[in-house]
């Protein structure tokens, strides 16, 4: 027999009673029981019962030890009486008649528990990270994670993209966040910086003439963490030759509906092709380039209701600019005063002056609040253009909606989730497109890229030349889901003499983006084709399936919230023959 | 019709003919013919043959265009006549004539031609690596890459083996090659280090409960460049719980051979189970743990047909220490005094003071050399013992086994190579097992861990206890392939207090190992299960299979041999900000 198992604790079932067999594992919970020892057995693959007689040799040994201490048994599989069947574990119809064990490693009394998984503070999750692993719920999420990955790379090589690796010690990229650098041995004074992403990299494949790229790749950003954000995560990272924004949709619907159907454990995924948003159409409807479309809430301009009305405010801010505009809020089974009032107090909260209401009472006979007394008759129909009636009601904000919409649409989230709007059980995508190129940076006072600069603009060298920045459109595209943004594309400018115009327009010299973006500059004199892609967030699909809120929730090892490594102790400090090593010297605070 | 094309340029065939297509891609060889243009356009599927007449509409502009232009056309499919089908390419039969021509892309001059591949510096290679990774043999060689890994992948998952990711932020291991370091911005004066191998987190994994882990892994070592090594390497990281050696080797046999035979383009390849061969044979055989099996040539000690014999030099060699020992290795067809002259003069360039030999050519009638005449009847009885006769040659070194077996290793594979005895169309696979645990170190004049101190010593801690540490073995292993050592492995050590008493063999204080492993130590100190794993080296897999001997043509963007990225010029000086958000100075001599 096998030193160690001839079966895994998650195989034994009913039709093995009678053999002899052989399991090992971790004493998960241990039960005396009149003068018989049960024990779970644990391993990645299940739970299988042992029973321990006081003759079994090896009882006393066993008795003494801890839970998760990890033994070897011999025994004979016995089919369990009915009444102690447990249907909850497939292995329940039988357990283990124990006649031999040995004690492959003892444990110490546990800084954490893993059986019933009580909540523990995260530092002591993270530092005993080896025991919090062994956690159900954390155990499946790491599983998860793998089945996911493993899933999307076999329909990424399925529809004929091909891996490719990029080089992890790189060049420092002075757009985007901020690097994490590495000092050169080799090289006195120069550094080498990790990826935030593969970016030009895999532009440069594409024009190096490989067709369809694909990479699980690692990235980096020495950012601020946040539940959602670590310093180290993995995107799917996608380039295509010869493609339009439509073909990378086509390429990459059924792989992100295809991941989620196989893994949403049986909740709703939106069929492909997902609908797509223009942005300016998600500002205005959603308030947001990230809208959660499980909430049914669509907002409205009503300014035209407003204008030259009743309702004295509204009429003055509409007429100081005619920027300004007035945003309806349906909120429906929202009519009541006091929920008006509850929502008007929670706009106060979060730092506005208030939120004007309408609403509809069940057991009112009209539209009650203070604008509808004011707007009078032209009330009911707006409240009509707003979907709502008896038992409803509407919000409204009044402005500039450049600076508004966002707060509005934290409005319409606040409303989903205290209306019970929001589905739990459903997956609902979406394709925001035609994000602006360019946008006006208030604190620069100058035309800045509102997003990735290497973005192909619609209408190419004709728009730039000959529209109002302001106006022109990029082939740009973000995947939200539920209200999380899942991934970032565009079609690439792969135009050289179009890349320095749209750099000139926001104000960067050609000779600084020569030598920022010199090598992808380059290239694209030497031939290149038309490409494009997108990189779906790996911690973030698994965290919407894993039906958690914390990255760390999904990472096997992750720093903690301030960059640490609790486990393995880093950073750390090093010692001075490393510094003398690397030309670099000490500028810490003296402790 | 699609924006860019209707087909690839690998796509059509004779059944095509007649069909309206469009094609883009690269202008890979344009030919003036009698009026006509003909072009070979190239994508990563293959080339199709354009011709287009003076009439067609962009004749001129594509005249002018230079090789590497990237263009659109659209044509019709049209059977070539008989005598110009190309057999060698899958479109052979057929050419486009071309009715409409977008120019896309168009090329300036280039630095580093495509078509024919002709022979370019590196350093121009590199700096312009998007034209060479269009070039037909590196282009192959990364598509090839991609494809092992994927195979590789999909054979370990068929396995039951699940991939997770490790840290690549994480900290710096005292042990091994040197780290490369990330100062902390948010921890000044601390550093995270790029993981040498992730092989704390591999064996935390199974301490975790996860059973069979795998992970394609990027790993970094801080170490001078040599043509098969790289600052930056992926391995196939592989740990498995409750294992035997014995089940590892089960576990990646196939793994191996079948990736192997799956793209060894028509070599043979060793079946599995490979042949084991103990460190101290293949030491005494191949002077060698990294033996080319696929050179017959196995060395013997002969030092009994020599003691006391009537070569007076061995025989003082033979006296002056019972360590010492005469080595024969045959060289079959190598007899010649002119052969054996040039391997002693071989020998001598090597710092040898010459190789001692025996020949009998085809054309005399006994053993001849130097060493026949000294020990006379005795030769011809060694000789049979080697297998050698009439023909034949042995060559011998004599001294301690200890100094000289490396060079005799050399020997054993210069005569391999001159004698043609090594097959180029095949992979020879061997296990080198029961390295030796400990060694003496020379240098620090101490018992040291002659290789990961994390193995488990075979006999465990009665072996530590009670034999002399030289005279241990450990459960660890390499797989050799044409003697390129494909990967390490070890069943590791997951007991606390045999750890401890291996490092204090070593020379480690208890102190010292809970510092710099306190976080393995502890997690064995929790419940850990026997658990081993290996890592083959992916690039060397990749090479050998490429039939490459430069790992730089098996990676798509890699460093040169001074550790500089030329096209995207990394490492580079970085900016003051910078280096004060990390808390560190420059010491770089001043220019």
């Amino acid at each position: 027999m096998h030193a160690y198992r001839s079966h895994t604790c998650g195989a034994l079932r009913i039709q093995d009673a009678g053999s002899d067999v052989r399991l090992s594992g971790w004493v998960h919970r241990k039960r005396d029981h009149g003068g018989l020892l049960f024990i779970d057995l644990r391993d990645h693959y299940g739970l299988t019962q042992l029973v321990l007689h006081p003759e079994t040799p090896g009882f006393e040994a066993v008795e003494r030890l801890r839970a998760e201490s990890v033994i070897r048994v011999d025994g004979q599989v016995v089919a369990r009486d009915a009444s102690v069947v447990n249907p909850n574990l497939p292995t329940g119809e039988i357990e283990l008649k124990v006649v031999a064990v040995e004690v492959l490693s003892e444990a110490a009394e546990l800084p954490l528990p893993v059986f019933g998984e009580p909540e523990y503070p995260e530092e002591i999750r993270l530092k005993h990270r080896y025991l919090d692993l062994r956690r159900e719920t954390l155990h499946k999420n790491i599983v998860l994670r793998s089945k996911v990955i493993s899933s999307i790379r076999r329909r990424m090589v399925d529809q004929g993209f091909l891996e490719y690796q990029t080089p992890i010690l790189t060049a420092s990229s002075p757009e985007g966040a901020r690097d994490f650098l590495v000092p050169s041995r080799l090289h006195p004074g120069k550094f080498y910086a990790l990826p935030q992403a593969p970016q030009q990299f895999k532009q440069l494949l594409m024009v190096s003439g490989f067709d369809r790229y694909f990479q699980i790749a690692p990235c980096f950003r020495d950012e601020d963490l946040r539940a959602d954000r670590s310093l180290e995560f993995y995107q799917l990272d996608v380039e295509m030759s010869f493609v339009t924004q439509e073909d990378v949709f086509a390429a990459i619907e059924p792989v992100m509906h295809g991941v989620f159907e196989e893994f949403a454990d049986g909740k709703r995924v939106d069929p492909y092709p997902f609908v797509r948003i223009p942005y300016r159409e998600a500002i205005a409807k959603y308030g947001s380039d990230k809208p959660d479309l499980r909430n049914p809430i669509e907002m409205q301009d009503v300014s035209e209701h407003f204008r030259d009305g009743g309702f004295g405010l509204f009429n003055k801010i509409l007429a100081a600019d005619a920027m300004n505009a007035v945003w309806g809020i349906p909120a429906p089974k929202g009519g009541s005063r006091a929920f008006c009032d509850r929502m008007n107090s929670w706009a106060q909260g979060e730092g506005q002056p208030g939120l004007g209401y309408i609403f509809w009472s069940e057991d009112n006979n009209a539209w009650g609040g203070p604008i509808a007394k004011n707007l009078g008759e032209a009330t009911d129909g707006m409240m009509k253009a707003l979907g709502m009636g008896q038992g409803d009601a509407a919000f409204f904000v009044a402005g500039d909606p450049a600076v508004f919409h966002k707060f509005a649409g934290s409005a319409r989230t606040k409303l989903g989730q205290d209306l019970n709007l929001i589905s739990d059980d459903e997956f609902r995508f979406c394709w925001i497109v035609d994000f602006p190129m360019f946008e006006w940076s208030e604190e620069e006072k100058k035309v800045d890229f509102s997003h990735n600069p290497f973005s192909m603009p619609q209408g190419e060298m004709e728009a730039l030349t000959t529209k109002d920045p302001l106006d022109i459109l990029a082939y740009q595209y973000d995947i939200v889901c539920n209200g999380y943004e899942l991934c970032s594309g565009a079609i690439r400018n792969h135009k050289a003499d179009i890349m320095l115009k749209a750099f000139e327009i926001a104000g960067y010299d050609g000779s600084v983006v020569e030598e920022q973006f010199g090598g992808m500059l380059n290239a694209f004199r030497y031939g290149a084709p038309p490409h494009g892609g997108l990189a779906p967030g790996i911690d973030r699909i698994v965290m919407l399936l894993a039906n958690q809120v914390a990255i760390r929730e999904v990472i096997a090892f992750p720093l903690n919230q301030q960059g640490q490594d609790l486990l393995m102790s880093a950073p750390a400090e090093v010692q001075d023959r490393q510094y003398k090593e690397l030309h670099i010297r000490s500028a810490a605070p003296l402790k």
